[in-house]
């Protein structure tokens, strides 16, 4: 019998003879997703940096740093320590850094990655980075800011600016300017808190080395936030169906599909597929249903439970897929399908061209 | 700087120092959960078969074995396959298989376990299995049933007999019962469905060797389904909210908590911690938030970025948690949980007692 690893396909095979469920990685559209961002962001004149969480894919963030990105967005300091095991050089870590094993992590990566930044938002979490770090290899903090997004971050420009200074002050730390994720649709919010801020950060002689604003449903009007200086963004990089409907991307720009069986025909409304919530999770992003069937749109998954996706088929015409016919699905959201397998299969239309380790898998801490 | 795999503690370790966020598994209450549902179901006397879907993990597996349970319930070939390397050999997968490179999987696999069985609910799926075993080595057969649940199953006790007819018709497979998951509450509907196909398929001299029907919430309510030679549940284990909500399990009977940290305090009501969708899931199963936070439980985690909570304060009297603070979370489903993390960590009060790999994780297929 066969182990696991063997599961995986070799370059060539054709997608039909795949296990499913199945993710897999569309290499033309990937490639012309890269390539469309970062064009965009050159004509804008901006710093882009990709986030790896969408893919975790050295490979994949190597061609969006040879596509000209300036470096790489990690959430979590073991995430960013398989990149920097890969070799990446420069990493921002968008997050707050507590607790003490954590932060003797983050020490032993700084010594072996040249830039590396992170963010705080608070006086509790700046004191155990100043603590942490010395003078003679002084780690980069951003401040981070809520401008409505209604997460992490400092509520107002002044406080924005007094911890920036706390910042300043220790003889460990560096400040590299301000941070935020956006609410979507809130430009204008992080225009006027960002150009607050940076006016007080100038009455206080600080300055702010960098304004950096993320996300990839407003990717293509990171214009209307003119004081930033780098954007940041992960789902762009395969897309799904919540970009889709942000505007973003179109269906041919969804580059990751669900390959997914159809195992029972109960009824005449009902199929049910192979992909439950260990496939295609349950991130709905606000959508009433699991995914989209390409070819059968009109059906609605209505329902996941770990391995089974009920789907109601009353909105067809027709009779519906058969028992044992392989269909597409494009999920909610690409980025958490991504941490459920540990390898993805890229393809060239029908055939596999490469299958890579989920290098940073698993890696929440 | 130690790699992913020193991140994992030794035993004796105090739990205040493992790293969050991180699912841990309390051994008392674990070692409960199993004697008092086997305790059960000897009292009733029906065979308990456990589904390891929940912990993934050949040690709990036999431990449930131990206690008195009959074999194992898996709901896939490749999670199958990981626990006959590990030595079980009485396994039901109840999942309809399809396709060729699974099928071939399956044979491999029945060469492996001496008593191997899956179910069926297709002319389709037993034509597969049909053409791929032998009156040799013959595969036990069980017809999958819909009963009220909605997802696989004939939808009657004539189809359910005529199934059962085919599958007693063909060489290479043995009719072994019927297979059922309720819906909750619907014990009644199942007897009704069950006696009724057991009739038909006296009538027709075929007999019915399994009643197996399944389900946690209603665990200690098996006994109003008398036709039932068996159950199955796998969440039992564990247990988690909804377990609770379905007054299968008190608060003390849950053994998984996910350790989480409080990584920002932005405003008076809001905490965030450091748990997202990709260490609790999106799994929400009916309720409106995301956990129970066990030292808050006034608390609400409203939202859920991949890798940020956001927890709602102002239900609870007091100023709340503080930045750095850990807690522990009840997840609303364990089992999706268990899916996310390579290793799982058990506790003995506040000490690790052991760290095992999730051997079966990330098995879809």
């Amino acid at each position: 019998m066969p182990g696991l690893a063997n599961i995986w396909p070799a370059p060539g095979t054709p997608l039909s003879e795949l296990l499913t469920p199945l993710p897999v990685i569309d290499e033309a559209r990937m490639a012309d997703n890269i390539a469309r961002a970062q064009a965009y962001m050159d004509r804008l004149g901006r710093a882009f940096r990709p986030h790896i969480k969408t893919h975790k894919l050295p490979e994949v963030a190597r061609a969006q740093l040879e596509a000209g990105a300036v470096g790489i967005n990690c959430q979590k300091v073991t995430e960013a320590e398989v990149f920097a095991e890969a070799g990446f050089d420069d990493i921002l870590i968008t997050y707050n850094i507590l607790g003490a094993a954590r932060l003797a992590r983050l020490k032993a990566l700084k010594a072996r990655v040249a830039r590396l930044a992170v963010t705080a938002d608070s006086f509790e979490v700046v004191a155990g980075l100043a603590a942490t770090f010395c003078a003679d290899a002084p780690l980069t903090v951003l401040v981070e800011c809520d401008t409505g997004g209604g997460r992490c971050g400092v509520q107002t420009p002044s406080a924005a600016a007094a911890l920036a200074a706390e910042i300043a002050a220790a003889g460990g730390l560096r400040f590299g300017g301000l941070m935020t994720y956006p609410a979507p649709g809130g430009a204008a919010a992080v225009e006027s808190f960002v150009s607050s801020a940076k006016a007080l950060l100038d009455d206080a002689g600080l300055g702010c080395p960098a304004v950096t604003v993320g996300g990839t449903p407003d990717f293509f009007a990171a214009g209307d936030i003119p004081s930033a200086t780098e954007h940041r963004a992960g789902t762009y990089v395969y897309n799904d169906r919540a970009m889709v409907r942000a505007g973003h991307a179109s269906l041919d720009e969804c580059a990751m599909h669900i390959l997914v069986t159809v195992v029972s025909r109960p009824t005449p409304d009902r199929a049910v597929i192979d992909a439950g919530s260990k496939a295609l999770t349950s991130d709905l992003l606000g959508f009433q249903d699991h995914g989209l069937i390409v070819e059968y749109p009109g059906a609605r998954i209505t329902g996941l439970s770990e391995e089974h996706g009920v789907v109601d088929l009353s909105g067809i015409a027709g009779e519906g897929p058969k028992v044992g016919e392989v269909l597409r699905v494009i999920p909610n959201h690409t980025c958490v399908v991504t941490n459920l397998f540990d390898r993805m299969v890229f393809h060239d239309g029908e055939k596999v061209t490469r299958v890579l380790k989920v290098a940073a898998r698993g890696t929440v801490w």
